[in-house]
């Protein structure tokens, strides 16, 4: 009963209105899997690096369980390099520099010894070699979700659509979600995205929290208000793989329990925002966590029986 | 033990994506009253309105418990007129039309048949004239909350804070938070205002929520996904009569009881944007409005216990 997690596994350089960082250790995968090791194990890692990607890192996560069988590494090439700077309200970001470096040679490979993943989480990538992945599959995962991003939907839509048909769960932000539909009314959106493949939506609305869609019901997961966001890089990847991680440990996909999972995973991104890159997902501990998860029920939790 | 509530009774024509209205009835103290008196009777309105403010709205607002002794009517004169047009957002709207007519002279009085009011709502005013009613108020009421808007801010700070330290509890929009404090954050802007006077204070995310702080507590109350929001005039007059009404209902002003009565304002403002003007909050029961409250339990409600 393992988790399966795809994406990139990359150096960031980032700046943000708190200050700036050389190239530090970032990608989806990298947060997901961080992430997602508080609650599970192993995880199976699928990505690619290069010769450059720290063995420390490599090390580390190995440590927390996370298997690199399905990481193929190039010693003689470059890691993915991505470099931005955020604007004071955290929400927009410019790019500076995308190196796709490795990127450009991704064969993601499915080993035998990942074929018992239960729980998949694709992160955003090239909509075909989401696809690629899902095809090698043997069985059916108990869970397929996905996050994809607007390049995608301006470039390569009607291969996107086709990796839909195939999800149990999208994840989007508002942005992307009212893109890929057409519709303003998120309400809208999640209706015509449902009806495309994916049974479960969620939508991310950063500092604004998320929103949880399947069939008519809802469910609406705050952010947690902090003092200050010093570095959101990873927040949406943090958040997916506590999420998922959350899904994996219960052993549960019900749409009750997806409720609390939204939460856990809003819980870890509250804490990666905190400080630049991995570097909270590495320290806190489950007390921290639990404390966390306390402040959420705090934050949203009401009394209602008369009016 | 009664519900004083101090504003504009006015006319809108509103221009939304959805359609556009004629000169239709609006103002701040109307949109509160209606919502208000849902939950408690007698509220007591201090207003000023022109000869052509309908004698049927004056009717149907005191078959409502909506007294009037507290309202100017200058006969040979015009009502307050707003007109704006709402962009596809519904968020960013420019007004078309701003002609103050009676609001000039308005000099408003607390009769004293008002001087038992235990609750005070004061809408969005010059803060001076809000000043002249508190220091009309022989006793001091359980509970002044306050609205205010950016423009005052810009013109008539000192008179601001002069009523800020009067006050119980601030509603503002987020974007007004920050000017008022000099924070972007809006943990550490809520610390701010707090220290200003009030000991509440409300934060209005329009279709993101509100947060309602007191000391370091902090709750969040999400906005009810909508298919459309077709007319957002009024919501967050709507939304704070709501909040006051279920307070003097219920004669409880804990942190506890206030989240539930910013559920129930959220619950009426969900209502308010369904049609132009205050139709909605003319129409809906009991029934209707205990069946929204359900929609935003389910819609926030989880459970934790494992992690």
């Amino acid at each position: 009963m393992s988790l399966l997690i795809a994406g990139t596994m990359a150096f960031d350089a980032i700046e943000t209105p708190f200050g700036k960082t050389d190239k530090i250790i970032g990608g989806s995968a990298t947060y997901a899997a961080w992430s997602a090791s508080h609650f599970t194990q192993p995880i199976q890692q699928i990505s690619i690096i290069g010769g450059d990607f720290p063995q420390e890192e490599i090390d580390q996560l190995s440590a927390r369980g996370v298997q690199f069988d399905g990481v193929e590494q190039l010693q003689n090439e470059k890691s993915f390099f991505w470099s931005g700077k955020y604007h004071m309200d955290m929400n927009t970001r410019d790019t500076l520099i995308t190196d796709l470096n490795v990127l450009e040679k991704f064969n993601p490979q499915v080993p035998a010894s990942y074929q018992d993943a239960e729980y998949v989480m694709l992160g955003n990538l090239m909509p075909k070699l989401q696809m690629q992945i899902i095809d090698q599959l043997k069985h059916r995962p108990k869970l397929i979700i996905m996050d994809t991003m607007n390049f995608w939907m301006d470039i390569a839509m009607d291969d996107l659509k086709d990796v839909l048909k195939k999800v149990d769960l999208l994840m989007v932000n508002d942005g992307e979600a009212r893109q890929l539909s057409g519709e303003y009314s998120l309400v809208k959106a999640a209706q015509k995205i449902m009806s495309m493949g994916p049974r479960y939506l969620i939508i991310k609305k950063g500092e604004h929290g998320a929103l949880l869609f399947h069939g008519t019901q809802v469910f609406f997961a705050p952010a947690l208000p902090l003092e200050d966001v010093f570095d959101p890089t990873g927040a949406g990847d943090t958040f997916a793989g506590g999420f998922i991680g959350y899904l994996a440990k219960t052993k549960n996909i019900s749409f009750e329990n997806m409720k609390t999972a939204i939460i856990v995973g809003s819980a870890m991104a509250s804490f990666v925002v905190e400080k630049f890159g991995t570097q909270r997902l590495k320290e806190i501990s489950k007390e921290e966590i639990d404390m966390r998860l306390n402040q959420f029920v705090d934050l949203v939790n009401f009394e209602i029986d008369i009016v």
